[in-house]
């Protein structure tokens, strides 16, 4: 039993609701409701999205039960420091170092997650190549000898002669041939024959079952998904398909599922609200049967506990209220800690998991709330709005969780690959909005290929190489780390990423960073930069002139030379079309916005002629 | 046994080139490289793509068997008929009917085969559920008792009797338990246990496995074709992945399943070169040992053959010879036709399957050796420049069928999985190209996201969707024709619809059947429509001006006013900008081409103004 088992047995209730930890992440999370705005309290919460912290850092504790140390206690006096330090972070107004969090840090820690989610859920597939072994050396002609059966283990160990005295039965007594797989094996008697493999005999068609469950909810739900851009049926249907493509597919394969009859691993569903383990209560102590210096030593865990929930908090707190979400509700990153540090204290106390925001849950909730404008024309791509900020979804995404409990009937159907399969798709298309993984992609492209983004305008491309290589480097640090006997230090390494990002301000200069690592949207930075060129283009037309005296400036108090000066910072131009008037031919007028002493912007109307237009046009 | 297989085992030699016939073909069919000019037999052969006739018809002829007739001799005298006649067929000048086959014919005849392909390729998918068959309510807690052993059957009938006696020994010495698979079914013993499906015991993970390879061969080869509009690697990198998709699927399949070790079905190959049937030799006699008047009576299934065989060879043909392909050497439709018909009478006499141009494979052929234009800017569509009309391919491919003979070792590893794998991608890949299945899809989509059809712009929605009902209609037809037991009259059914495109005449105006069913290629069609809609307006714009007079006629023999009314007939306008002159302000030139007098073009310069032209353009 691995550490982290262990976890989820002792110290989450055995409740129904313990589903939910195992369908939203690898890590026996549970997402919960809160998020509200710290610095106006009067004004409405907006959306929440909050979830459960990684038990990352846990299995690297030093295990308890190696130094006679009761766990549950000592994790109770660790999560109340942590709470504790939590609240200090809270009063000395130490969010507001967030701003260091640039969308380096960020991109990486998002991809470590979407990493992770990934890997689980592949891993979980290979664990069922474990749980199911299948003969892959089947001579099909001998399956009239293909059995495996149980029989008396060929060396009594004191150990085996325990468990027999133990159960009472008397080894002679026992027919072995009539035993059953789990009664052999808590007989501890041994497999025998073609059929077995090493641990039991081999389970024939789960595993492949399993592999086309997990395989086809992947495919289906990112099928489901993309169906809002297809041609075929009205929006209506299209994009109710789309919203809820995961749910859709879920239902599909466990009808499907139940269909076949396969007896594929299922959702393990509790049937009694309880605490997981007998030896425990509702509460726990913080000292219990520990000796009293823990309490103090619980400290220093409690230290790496609090850059891990602080990092892991407010970089999917970043994330969230990034500009390109045009969120228009304020932020609230303390009262959001102050919250997180209150469930701590609870949660240690309960013996419960500790809540924080779940990154690839948090960016998930995001975009499927995503506000489009609908689009009409065949092809055309519908443009984002905005978020759908409200309480609602939230709301009744933990009431339904709540109502799990009497939903135990239904869940146990739920094959486990179909879920895996909904990890993979959750973790594969987190990836998308991840401007780091575009730029990985760029190093097998050849550049005629590449698409035509911001910053590869404004910066050589083996800069951007070298920046992506950067942060490539320290992705497989964190996953080193994190998978390495060194995974105390892990929080550590996110804290050092803002760092190395502070170093990159050495080899790369300012400008550099701004296209690279700025948090201002793609798109308007496109919008902007092509106007900015539309305006120099302009400026040398008018400079190049000698007509420029028939523009009409909006007002008499500017000169029209100094207009002309100005013309360097002219900030927008629009092109119209006028129809010619009794001149020499004027074809085009230009609307020319730009900054003007004050600092306030003023428009002028501006004809140019057909030849000048023609010529600079692309 | 079907009637199917009995073909395939008794009337193909057993040489290993037979294996060729499973991988091209659901229908044991095989390519042979031809196709010859018959109009200029001096001219160079053109492509050679032809390939076999599809067994559709022979399960149709009443078994001989039932009537006490050697099916070999009987087959031999129909093909030696039918050769007669499609000799006759070539005499008479009767290739020229084809210009009967409309793309209504053609389609519907290339979709009906394109489901052959995909529903055989699925059916044997199924078929492999009843060869492997699974235990679907398999108990994991029981699997110590999960055996399948061979006991002596209940009841000894005399049949049973009289096999034991044949194999001369005696059943009471028999230890039943201790025989496999194969010597209980030929002892005639019976499965009893668990582990037992209805005629012998459950086979393991074979099923799930060979789908999962089914599955995986349609998805990697359809991914890899598609990998040559991808924007990652070289041009030159993803050309060749995109051309060997199927080659590099096929061996990158065959290595995971030789990895796996799970016994999935193989390629079945013979390891002598020698008749498939000991009671046969190399050439068969057309009377044997049926009575004179078969020889007579074979002329009337013969009948039915030669309707087949000249209409799927020469609907093949046209396929091929479409307008589209931009095939530069000529058609040979009366020297193919005299090909197959000398080949069918060697088939027959020697008990080999008959020769005809296989859709599928033909169109395969001719979309692999497309020529497209190299792109260079990112998201360009390759344009169709033409066929590599070349006979290195064909020619290639059936001296490497030839080598199959010694590929023996090599090809006994491919699974059969894959090989259905690549039928049902052949399939689903074929129908793209086939514009009944754009029509089809016509019917789920809603009228704005319809593309721009050349057919819409003229034809009324509903029309084009009684058309495509038609087609619909014709095919479900042949396909329960094919199906059921009149599946004797499916050439029958062929032929009509032609007759059936002829009928539409009554419903249809010619020029909606023009744009509905003519060979004409889609996209020429749209350009000269857009050229000539141009020229209409352009048309009303020179009627509605007085100042016509400007324009300058190439030539002082045409006076101007004539060559206004002459402009009904405008073929093609150009524009240009041209500067403006000491006139009113003329900025566009139009070059107008028109018929004139004596049906020569003639081109004219002409200025327009500015209004005239911003009023009308889009």
């Amino acid at each position: 039993m691995t550490f982290q088992d262990e976890v989820c047995c002792l110290f989450s209730f055995r409740i129904p609701t313990s589903v939910s930890f195992e369908i939203i992440s690898p890590f026996c999370d549970i997402s919960v409701l809160y998020r509200t705005n710290a610095s106006t309290l009067s004004c409405p919460y907006k959306l929440s999205i909050v979830c459960v912290v990684s038990l990352t850092l846990c299995p690297n504790l030093p295990l308890s039960s190696d130094y006679d140390l009761s766990y549950l206690s000592l994790r109770t006096s660790i999560g109340l420091w942590t709470a504790f330090l939590c609240l200090v972070l809270v009063a000395t107004d130490a969010s507001s170092l967030v701003c260091y969090i640039t969308r380096f840090t960020e991109e990486a820690f998002a991809a470590l997650i979407c990493i992770i989610f990934i890997y689980e859920a592949l891993e979980k597939l290979v664990h069922l190549g474990e749980l199911y072994p299948i003969n892959m050396n089947n001579k099909l002609d001998n399956l009239t000898f293909y059995i495996c059966q149980c029989s008396p283990p060929v060396n009594a160990t004191p150990e085996i002669q325990q468990v027999w005295n133990r159960s009472g039965v008397a080894p002679e007594s026992i027919s072995w041939t009539q035993l059953d797989v789990d009664e052999c094996s808590s007989m501890r008697g041994e497999f025998v024959g073609p059929a077995c493999g090493h641990h039991g005999p081999y389970i024939p068609d789960v595993l492949f079952w399993s592999v086309i469950l997990f395989f086809t909810t992947f495919f289906l739900s990112s099928f489901l998904k993309q169906f809002k851009t297809k041609l075929y049926f009205p929006t209506k249907v299209r994009s109710t398909i789309s919203d809820f493509a995961v749910f859709l597919t879920i239902m599909i394969m466990v009808l499907v599922d139940y269909l076949v009859g396969i007896p594929s691993p299922k959702l393990n569903v509790p049937d009694r609200f309880q605490p997981t383990s007998e030896n425990r209560g509702w509460l726990i102590s913080p000292l219990g049967t520990n000796p009293w210096w823990t309490m103090l030593a619980a400290a220093i865990p409690a230290l790496l506990c609090t850059i891990l929930i602080f990092m892991d908090q407010q970089i999917t707190a970043v994330i969230i209220n990034r500009k390109e979400h045009k969120l228009k509700k304020g932020c609230g990153y303390h009262l959001d800690l102050l919250v997180v540090s209150v469930m701590l204290g609870v949660c240690s106390i309960m013996g419960l998991p500790w809540f924080v925001a779940a990154t690839v849950l948090s960016i998930s909730h995001v975009n499927s709330l995503k506000l489009e404008s609908e689009c009409s024309a065949p092809g055309e791509q519908p443009k984002f709005l905005g978020i759908r900020e409200q309480r609602v979804t939230s709301f009744m995404i933990f009431i339904l969780m709540g109502c799990s409990v009497f939903m135990t009937s239904v869940l146990k159907f739920i094959p486990m690959p179909v879920l895996y399969g909904v990890f993979l798709y959750m973790g594969v298309s987190s990836l998308k909005g991840i401007q780091f993984f575009d730029r990985i992609k760029l190093f097998c492209m050849p550049a005629k290929h590449q698409p035509d983004l911001i910053y590869l305008r404004y910066v050589p491309l083996w800069k951007v190489h070298v920046f992506t290589l950067v942060q490539l480097t320290c992705l497989v640090l964190l996953w080193v780390i994190k998978a390495s006997a060194a995974a105390v230090v892990f929080p550590m390494m996110v804290l050092a990423l803002v760092f190395i990002r502070k170093l990159l301000d050495l080899c790369f200069t300012n400008r550099e960073l701004s296209w690279l690592d700025d948090l201002m949207p793609e798109s308007k930075k496109k919008k902007e930069d092509d106007k900015k060129k539309k305006a120099k283009e302009v400026r040398v037309q008018l400079f190049s002139r000698t007509t420029a005296e028939s523009c009409d400036s909006p007002t008499d108090t500017f000169p029209l030379f100094p207009w002309l000066q100005e013309a360097q910072r002219i900030l927008e131009v629009e092109e119209g079309i006028a129809h010619p008037y009794d001149g020499p031919g004027i074809l085009k007028t230009l609307k020319v916005r730009l900054v003007v002493g004050d600092n306030s912007d003023a428009v002028y109307q501006c004809p140019l002629y057909l030849e000048e237009v023609t010529a600079h046009s692309p």
